[in-house]
């Protein structure tokens, strides 16, 4: 089972942070979520996870981030010879094609452009969710 | 939308190409889905979307495969300069771990294990079919 597994959420909107936790809980993912708040904490959890701390099932990944870019964030982990196989979904505002592209050409697994209405942004961020942890095989 | 735009099923087995095909009819999915029965005519689409015929929103991919093997196919896809944004779900009966590692090291955007029984196949197929038409945004 993969719902022991954790879940990285890099977003610095603590409004963001809160709906997608609250969306979490109404599907009942139990999977542990961890927060980082910008780019710069993104990375810093590389030299973690080489020294042996649990991958996450999936990272989310916003990409309006203080200090480092999401996509520089998407950049270092596609990049690296065994994270890389650790899926990332873009979850952000911008639907903007340059955006949508540069993620895709980095090695996105995954993008999503979250929806401005609040029901509809509890859906999709369930839909995300269940498919991430239930359907998805992770490669940890 | 993204309605209107192909799905690409690359699968051998019959069976299993018309089962995907009624799960998806029972999901109202109405994007035309067009089917590769071997490795090579999954690779012989790539010449033909660099001439200009529309991309697929996502291609699914088993992996035994004759022929050409679908691991194959996925590097050729995604070690191609544009072809690499478009999202590659393998969707294969193998869990084993050398499979997983390799398809995600590859490049794959996910990693389907088909369920044996079949509503939970059912299940499955409706879920990633709405995950990948209208949850995800593509690149094309």
């Amino acid at each position: 089972m993969n719902t022991d597994k954790p879940i990285l959420l890099v977003e610095d909107n603590p409004m963001d942070v809160d709906l997608t936790l609250r969306a979490f809980k109404r599907r009942k993912v139990t999977n542990p979520v961890l927060v980082a708040r910008d780019g710069e904490e993104a990375l810093a959890w590389i030299p973690r996870w080489e020294a042996g701390e649990p991958r996450p099932l999936v990272v989310l990944l916003d990409l309006k981030l203080p200090r480092v870019d999401g996509l520089e964030v998407l950049q270092a982990y596609k990049s690296h010879p065994t994270l890389r196989a650790v899926p990332v979904v873009v979850l952000t505002t911008s639907a903007e094609h340059g955006d949508v592209q540069a993620a895709y050409q980095l090695g996105a697994n995954s993008y999503i452009v979250k929806p401005v209405e609040f029901e509809k942004f509890m859906d999709v961020t369930e839909q995300l969710d269940v498919y991430w942890t239930l359907v998805n095989q992770p490669p940890v």
